[in-house]
């Protein structure tokens, strides 16, 4: 007899787990007990939709709201926000990195061989330490985080406060998730270098992806032995090349807009853009108001929101190693070459299909929910066509930044948009375990270059 | 010494076609002789862009318009217009169908064998002759619509005006290119079946494709020899299953819309539907006021506006053999499949990359031109982010369907319309013939299926 988790193929595992838990924790939030109390005392009303909505967006890591925390939950209901922000975040990276090793039954050899390669170049003997090193090193990183933050978040709220929202943003920032503890986001820290810095950082981290990182210190540590890998270089190339083009597009489309960068001095200007370039993929923090932004510069935030971060991290989108090699591809197609090549390696007709499935795929999906988002509009007139759009693409990417439109939606859009985080959140990981399988055809044809996440 | 059309890729000779024609078309539309005259007898005033939209327009078989071709030009200037919907019309499917016989450089094996199958099907013995076998079957198509036609124009304009007004909107028609002589298109004839029915089968005829057709006709002809091609079945019922869709769509979305179906009776909201359907893939006539209709059906409009007509026809879009490829292959993905089947044959690698690639790189075009589209509005109030997304699928898929906006944006925005009709006209041609270079790694390696066409 198999044991109770080997019955399941990989992908109904990701899928029904993260079902269970989003469940568990919309009854957890939903209970009186976790609400806010008004100035009169009386609790504030949360009913099981608007609960169920709020867990499916922390266990996601989306960051999409239809009620405040900062009010409608008190710091208990806080706290479990937080713990559901935690387990969707190592759930993700987890799901991500070794669920393929523990079952050990889909992957292919050329991967097993290259996760086998990084875990030994960190001296991690079997599955279970490396699962002790993912949370070990994400604690390690948050606490770090929580450390800093606390410098500004202390002096402002005092020592057990202060403390408290140090590592709640902490959490938050690491795992990609958006919530904050202010009605307004981060709005309040537009000109902080030390709160959107440490945020900041906290969020890059996060959106690396863990094999990357792992990758990165092994090379690190021994350049001759571990070789970066092409994948490594790829996704932080990418990365940094989104991050400057988020950066000066925000800058020199909200130049002048009064309601978001044109008040500010131009320091302030670099880093609110360079923040907002940071938390477009896919963190959904934000310091400036996506509602008051330029029809251009929301389009590029689509257009980001939509490509996403690192394969393997708590970011969402379709991930930038599918961008990145969808747009080689269609390149190499223009210029009528026959393979596509990078960094002198080929790149496997699988990696390219699957690449293009993959974005495929996810632009079907928010295609077809944001039909149901359209066909289910009530007609308030400050939800229009780009709003529905904008937070369909927030939901799906798992980003959580809004056009202020979610909390002014039907209940049944608020559904669509629970099963659009929830399907774009297990939808690419589901993709990534289920075409690891071994492809016999390509190990006896040709040494193709294989070792690129996508999804 | 190579003849000069041989010196040219072929990619190289139809953009330069294009682009040759749509300036002599500009010039020639921009003298005072052909534009309308007012009541008081000054000659309304039509500026070179102007002109040059409206050529551009024609030429690309798109329908969009910054004037009132009804009002802004006299005869003469329509008679124009209507001979540059012609030569763009034959020259698209000529270019689509026998561009790569005459050149006889890049043509793979398989597609000069299955041309030629064709040709000798109704016994056409070489080029010259196809071509004018194209020429033929277009005009006779056409001059059987005009003469159904005149039975509706001239009992309304008398005879000699009944009869130009049903050549001009058979042209119009047939060629996919919706434009008419009316200030508000066919908005009057939307209770009509006799005119709402031909224009209908004409668009239908037009956008289904010269070699669909053949190969239809040759197999009606002889069932035994001439077996109806994957290609033919494919296109045919995808066709079929879109024009479904579609009626059901705006049937069930403006229903009760009271500036659209509502006022209508049953009959009417069926045939109005119907039309609007057939219309929107890629003719871009409208009996109903795209500006009146709700966001669910301009979404849905826009997806079968992107998806388009059948290739080698002159719709325009992704056209919807790569439409149905990509589906099918994503889902074949989905449900772990190495190959994709379609009606007990393997689809050809190359084929599917092909699609995915052809429509990629067409969001990327759209993407990029509607983000030029944002940039340059100058805030209008009746243009927003919906009207310049829907004016820039309509441009690229070369439909001529409008939200009514086109005329209202500013002249920089024009030119990004031009820029787009052309590529997008262009684009997918070049593509196909670019891609129809011989793939000897394919033709060694396995009898896979290649007969069909992308873009
Ligand atoms: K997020
Ligand atoms: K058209």
């Amino acid at each position: 007899r198999l044991p109770l988790l080997a019955r399941f193929s990989p992908p109904q595992l990701i899928a029904l787990s993260f079902a269970l838990a989003i469940l568990v924790g919309g009854l957890l939030l939903w209970l009186p007990v976790m609400h806010g109390v008004n100035a009169d005392g009386t609790v504030r009303p949360v009913n099981f939709l608007q609960a169920l909505f709020t867990a499916t967006s922390a266990l996601c890591v989306t960051g999409l709201n239809v009620l405040d925390p900062s009010r409608d939950f008190n710091r208990l209901g806080q706290v479990v926000i937080m713990l559901l922000i935690q387990v969707g975040g190592l759930g993700i990276i987890t799901f991500g990195t070794a669920f393929a090793l523990i079952t050990r039954r889909r992957m292919a050899f050329t991967e097993r061989v290259q996760v086998a390669q990084q875990v030994s170049a960190l001296n991690i003997g079997d599955v279970r330490s490396l699962i002790r090193n993912i949370f070990l090193y994400t604690f390690v990183i948050e606490g770090v985080g929580a450390l800093l933050l606390a410098f500004a978040f202390v002096p402002r709220h005092g020592l057990g406060l202060g403390l408290y929202y140090a590592v709640f943003h902490a959490v938050s920032a690491f795992n990609n998730a958006g919530f904050a503890l202010y009605s307004d986001n981060l709005m309040g820290f537009v000109g902080d270098p030390l709160v959107s810095g440490v945020i900041a950082l906290l969020i890059i981290l996060g959106g690396t992806g863990f094999l990357v990182q792992l990758n990165v210190v092994a090379h690190l540590l021994n350049p001759r032995r571990h070789r970066l890998m092409l994948h490594s270089r790829l996704v932080l190339s990418v990365m940094a090349a989104l991050l400057a083009v988020g950066t000066l597009a925000y800058l020199a489309l909200e130049w002048s807009n009064p309601r978001t960068l044109g008040p500010l001095g131009f320091g302030e200007k670099l880093l609110a853009s360079f923040f907002q370039s940071v938390t477009t993929r896919t963190a959904g923090f934000n310091t400036l108001d996506y509602g008051a932004m330029t029809l251009p510069t929301l389009f590029v935030t689509l257009i980001l929101m939509f490509i996403g971060a690192n394969p393997g991290s708590t970011g969402g989108g379709i991930k930038t190693s599918t961008f990145y090699v969808i747009v080689v591809s269609a390149w190499s197609m223009v210029l009528g070459r026959r393979s596509v090549n990078l960094y002198g390696r080929r790149i496997d007709m699988d990696t390219i299909l699957r690449a293009m499935t993959v974005s495929l795929l996810s632009l079907g999906l928010i295609a077809g929910m944001f039909f149901l988002l359209l066909l289910l509009n009530t007609g308030h007139p400050e939800v229009q066509f780009i709003h529905l759009l904008f937070e369909a693409i927030s939901a799906f990417a798992t980003v959580g930044l809004s056009m202020n439109a979610t909390p002014l939606l039907h209940p049944d859009q608020h559904v669509v948009l629970i099963l659009l985080m929830y399907l774009g959140r297990i939808g690419p990981l589901t993709f990534a375990v289920a075409f690891s399988r071994p492809d016999h055809r390509d190990l006896v044809r040709y040494p193709a270059e294989r070792d690129i996440l996508i999804g």
